[in-house]
């Protein structure tokens, strides 16, 4: 199963209809109703100036095609981001705001931002605070973009080492998943978005966690349809919980203790930092442990998500002395509050709870756990 | 009239029953109802943490009032920001931030900013994007700041010299305000609101106007019932136009040019820096001259305001190389779109229209009326 992300492509990737999916506020489309929509709207909604938000890898590797696609009377602006978590920060921001206002951006003016999901969410921010709002539409070029940034309405970027600290919530007129982009896109990071569609599986649908375990046996063509719904369990999630007080919590899965791991490997400068998705994947074993101990998953489950996980990404390499340090960065997630660290676990493969606590011993036997 | 201000707190100031005004998501409480409002807020919602934001000023004159008059079950942190637009921007916003995450902010915490235009904008943009927006609480403490800012549900900072450029529109849990925090405002920033509430009336009610033209015959006990007025007015118009595409414009008289006149004084080392009102005052001069060449207002109305404003707001002094730069500065106008610079004009006292254009030549005769 490693290496069948290398072959998604082959041959007929394209053959599902995939018809656009209906967000609370936009829409996502896909593949070439991208296009179709995107030139009917650049034609008819008139924008005094269109920029393009890139990074220096869909720069080369996207960007051509996309503008291949569109077909513009206004030549659009390209507004390049270096890539990498470590410049999704105030201080990119900063940049792009410059860039804007000097590029003569007004109230009318529109931003694609074409990129992984630190260029969909900085890019997404940037949007929805420059002069109090403008348009943007989101073209994720990543697995995990599209699977997971591509719902939900956030935005934002880093404050330090904490994750998505500072944003607000605002949908783009749009969500743009062409899935040919995938086609430049490196292993780890087909794999880091892979994380997510799991993830999917696991809180909510265990026949969608079955195909995805059972990858090796489908055709790849499937990938697209596998894309398509993972972002339908998402949007199902989140538009029955707009505030986000119940059920979109369970979108937490193995992202407590995950986030935590990956700020602390971006701290760590002796540590080779980890994907998001490369994260999460640790986080969901380690969180699965917790549903075992505390929510009654049951033991073969248990076992059957590390295997799968575990089979997938390389083991992670923890340190007796990274253990505490994770745990203090724990109380800095967003879905906490009054001090209290609150996980979303199984009770079972494709059932979950949320607001769940467990103390630093257990969490410390799920690290033994993990690295056994 | 220019002293009248100076004595407008001396009897009876109170004397007028001021009901809340209903806002658009939110609502403005007045003087005694404030503290009813604030403190029964504070014991049923419970948040995890209450911050206050203020600026030097504040702290030392407005901080021990309000504290004094809040029953708390959790101490408030404070956090103090440089006073003055000259630090309305993105690095105090990241410094408060920092500080809110430092001492444990979460999304269950609440700001209340406590301060002027400044600390209310920026206060509200770090609580509206902090962990993606949380609750807060705008206390103005100034005469602009309660007559303007406290209407709207507009935050932001400055990007360099352009006003107001980075923001969200967004609306506090409650405005309170509080007509005693003006007792130890100085009359310089008594004045810079008193622009705003001219401009109320200008734009909008012509009787209103009278009232204040004629301040000296009325009983100063009548200012806090005139800033009442003035809210009402603002929020009228507000609501009437929640997306600023029409009524909402009319707020702009004095602004277009006022706000580039602002911006260049800033820039300028040997410049002295104008109040807000300071600028607007000039600005609404200026632009009752265009109104009068293009839009019909009578001459006797333009003298009227004219002779009005600049009997209140000492001579701003223009060299002919300031027009120049204004000009340009006038194309970043957040109300401006497509390279088109857009006037909000009277057609008489009382009565606006908007989006009007006027060629340099006539801006440069506008600055020639108000040197006469």
């Amino acid at each position: 199963m490693k290496n069948l992300l290398f072959c998604a492509f082959n041959k007929n990737y394209q053959e599902t209809m995939l018809i656009p999916i209906a967000c609370n506020g936009y829409s996502i489309f896909f593949n070439e109703d991208c296009y179709h929509y995107l030139n009917k709207l650049l034609s008819e909604k008139r924008h005094s100036k269109l920029f393009i938000l890139v990074d220096e890898n869909t720069h080369l590797h996207c960007l051509p095609a996309f503008l291949s696609n569109i077909e513009v009377e206004i030549d659009p602006e390209i507004i390049e981001i270096e890539a990498g978590e470590a410049f999704k920060n105030i201080d990119t921001c900063n940049g792009v705001w410059d860039t804007l206002s000097q590029l003569g951006a007004d109230r009318k003016s529109i931003v694609i931002n074409l990129g992984g999901g630190v260029v969909t969410d900085l890019g997404g921010f940037v949007a929805s605070t420059f002069m109090r709002g403008i348009d943007f539409i989101n073209v994720p070029t990543t697995l995990l973009a599209m699977v997971d940034a591509s719902v939900g309405g956030k935005t934002g970027v880093d404050l330090g080492s904490l994750k998505n600290q500072i944003g607000v919530i605002n949908v783009p007129l749009a969500v743009l998943i062409d899935t040919s982009f995938l086609r430049t896109l490196p292993t780890p990071q087909m794999r880091s978005g892979l994380a997510e569609m799991l993830k999917h599986g696991l809180i909510y649908d265990a026949d969608y966690w079955n195909k995805l375990k059972n990858l090796t046996a489908l055709e790849a063509a499937h990938l697209d349809r596998l894309i398509y719904e993972s972002v339908i369990i998402k949007n199902t999630i989140v538009t029955q919980d707009p505030t986000e007080n119940g059920l979109r919590k369970t979108l937490n899965f193995g992202h407590t203790l995950g986030h935590a791991i990956e700020s602390y490997f971006l701290l760590q400068k002796d540590k080779k930092d980890l994907l998001h998705g490369e994260a999460i994947a640790v986080g969901m074993v380690l969180e699965a442990f917790l549903s075992a101990e505390l929510e009654g998953l049951p033991k073969n489950e248990l076992d059957e998500i590390a295997q799968t996980i575990q089979g997938i990404y390389e083991n992670v390499y923890f340190d007796e002395a990274d253990i505490e340090p994770i745990m203090e960065l724990m109380k800095y997630d967003k879905k906490n509050s009054s001090g209290r660290v609150n996980f979303s676990l199984l009770t079972k493969i494709g059932r979950s709870v949320i607001d769940k606590n467990a103390d630093n011993v257990l969490i410390k036997k799920a690290f033994d756990f993990y690295k056994k």
